[in-house]
């Protein structure tokens, strides 16, 4: 019987601290039997067309023994949201030629054997790879954490940081479109005049070419901050807090600054979520995908009418994906990031 | 025309770290004239009979310019919570005899010129003192704080840090009441105890005598906790957050090991807020006091039936105010701390 070659990026082992390109491998296996399932399958068998980078996935990385988020298994390629062909079903909700998006693995063929973690993509006229992104976990994550979690006003002053990745460039559109005053922080001149040229953003600045946080934020917010969308946590939270407005809303959806250091920053100032009555939420977007409809419904006419800005910077090929994959963590992606495993 | 003569206890001036007897003083002015109110004021002339200690009158004695509280004045007598009877009333909402509840200050005889700040005592079948604990600020802020702002659920694991405190010790009751798991910690034997044989707390624990504050949650919470009632930040904070369920929630009620530092201890675990999709929330009672009318029917039943416990640390005379509420600070007292100025 033939056997198909499959090209996988494999994690070598659990990661402490920052994670390198050679903490991944890139492997042939072959496994699937001529791209055929056997016939009392159930499962799903892909071709992977678009994988996501994403920060959450470096607490995949460690061994997470007792924490909250599965790890990646050593030796195993892996996991995270994608695009992909169906190639063959054994699953009475996909057909062969269907295109889907949800979890696969960083293979070029995957065979998802948990059907309910990968969904129909109904709508092609949109570039494919944005079902990683704009129309996938990262616009919900940006919907749910700025409209679900902080219920803007209008006239709010918002904040977000790593504004200029997948969720914060939404975000920040978002909050435009919702009346209110929006400053980002990224962390180049580049990614600065994108947030402000490209995403709306009434203002932005690089954190990178501050000296005092604090100040910067009472530059930008000298009444405070009512809303604040957090992708970075430690120092630059800290620094919010002490600007934070009576009654403010803190979503937040990551804290990349802490996920590769031994121990976190101290935050020191919590008191101010007490005296301003703050309220500070973590959210997980795949708790809220009932809600992708309703999503869809509000996100697509903007993208399609051009009333809504999108950057992915993509990476070419499967090999390219550990590389991008870590480049996350130095902010080296202006955009999305999302490797191009095969264009259908 | 006579004066009357008024015992005060004015702040000296801003105080910055640890408070002292010392930084208060016992002044005699007569400044009210035969306890009478000119003819055309709608202030209300009170005698004061109990006053309230409370931990967030620590940050009143700073200087807090910028800040979201207001300071006392330097020269003035320290505000507060208390019960008193009227004595004389240009204000159509109280007449003569009344007895009221709400924000006073520390002497003798006060005019209230703000009269939405005192409340009616309707049922005097309680104790008086009551309205400033269980029937008051500290009432509601166990309510708003368990009910409002944790939702909690039968069968939830609740942890409460300063549970013998005023707040502490009705929220654990409350918890009980509503079918949690519940577990204190407090700092000395003797509040342990009162935990556990007086208000109905499962388990308690001195933490001045753990070690390691994360294994003694792992020893009571082996499951972790739902529900954490914050009343002290900090180190406890920390350890709390490593052991907090998912989709957990944290009432910050207050922070009290950090209001007398220069600068507040870190913590370096709120990653946790997202990994688990924690939700902390900080209030203020005084935002809920329309909600009073509900607090009461709830609680009043309970109290007449010996359903809850409530236990007050008792300070005879206005002179000694100073030292009861410096008391807070080391944990000196047990139960709410009140100061008797006058038994009627």
């Amino acid at each position: 019987m033939a056997q198909v070659k499959n090209k996988q990026i494999v994690l070598k082992d659990y990661v402490n601290g920052f994670p390198k390109e050679s903490d991944m491998l890139l492997l042939t296996s072959d496994t699937i039997n001529n791209l055929k399932l056997p016939e009392d399958s159930n499962a799903v068998l892909v071709k992977n067309l678009y994988l996501s980078c994403d920060p959450y996935m470096r607490g995949r990385m460690s061994n997470s023994q007792g924490r909250y988020i599965d790890s990646f298994t050593p030796g195993s390629p892996i996991e995270g949201f994608g695009v992909a062909k169906v190639i063959d079903s054994g699953h009475s909700n996909f057909k062969k030629g269907d295109l889907v998006w949800g979890m696969t693995r960083w293979e070029e063929y995957s065979i998802i054997k948990s059907p309910e973690s990968i969904f129909k993509i109904e709508d092609t006229d949109v570039p494919l790879s944005y079902y990683t992104g704009i129309l996938g976990m990262p616009g919900m994550t940006a919907y749910i954490g700025f409209y679900e979690i902080c219920a803007p006003k209008k006239g709010e002053y918002v904040f977000v940081s790593a504004a200029s990745g997948a969720v914060g460039q939404l975000v920040g559109q978002f909050a435009k479109l919702s009346g209110c005053y929006v400053v980002g922080s990224a962390g180049s001149k580049e990614k600065v005049d994108l947030l402000k040229n490209k995403f709306g953003y009434d203002e932005a600045f690089n954190y990178k070419e501050e000296q005092d946080l604090d100040a910067a934020l009472k530059r930008y917010f000298p009444d405070g901050i009512d809303i604040y969308f957090e992708n970075v946590g430690g120092k630059m939270l800290e620094a919010v807090l002490s600007n934070m407005k009576f009654n403010g809303r803190i979503s937040a959806c990551g804290m990349i600054s802490q996920y590769n250091l031994e121990q976190g920053e101290g935050v020191r100032n919590l008191t101010h979520i007490v005296t301003k009555s703050l309220r500070m939420q973590g959210f997980i977007a795949g708790n809220y995908f009932h809600m992708f409809p309703k999503y869809l419904e509000m996100v697509m006419p903007l993208i399609k009418q051009g009333k809504i800005s999108y950057i992915e910077d993509v990476a070419e090929g499967l090999e390219s994906a550990p590389a991008a994959l870590i480049g996350l963590f130095s902010g080296r992606n202006v955009g999305k990031q999302v490797v191009v495993v095969a264009r259908e």
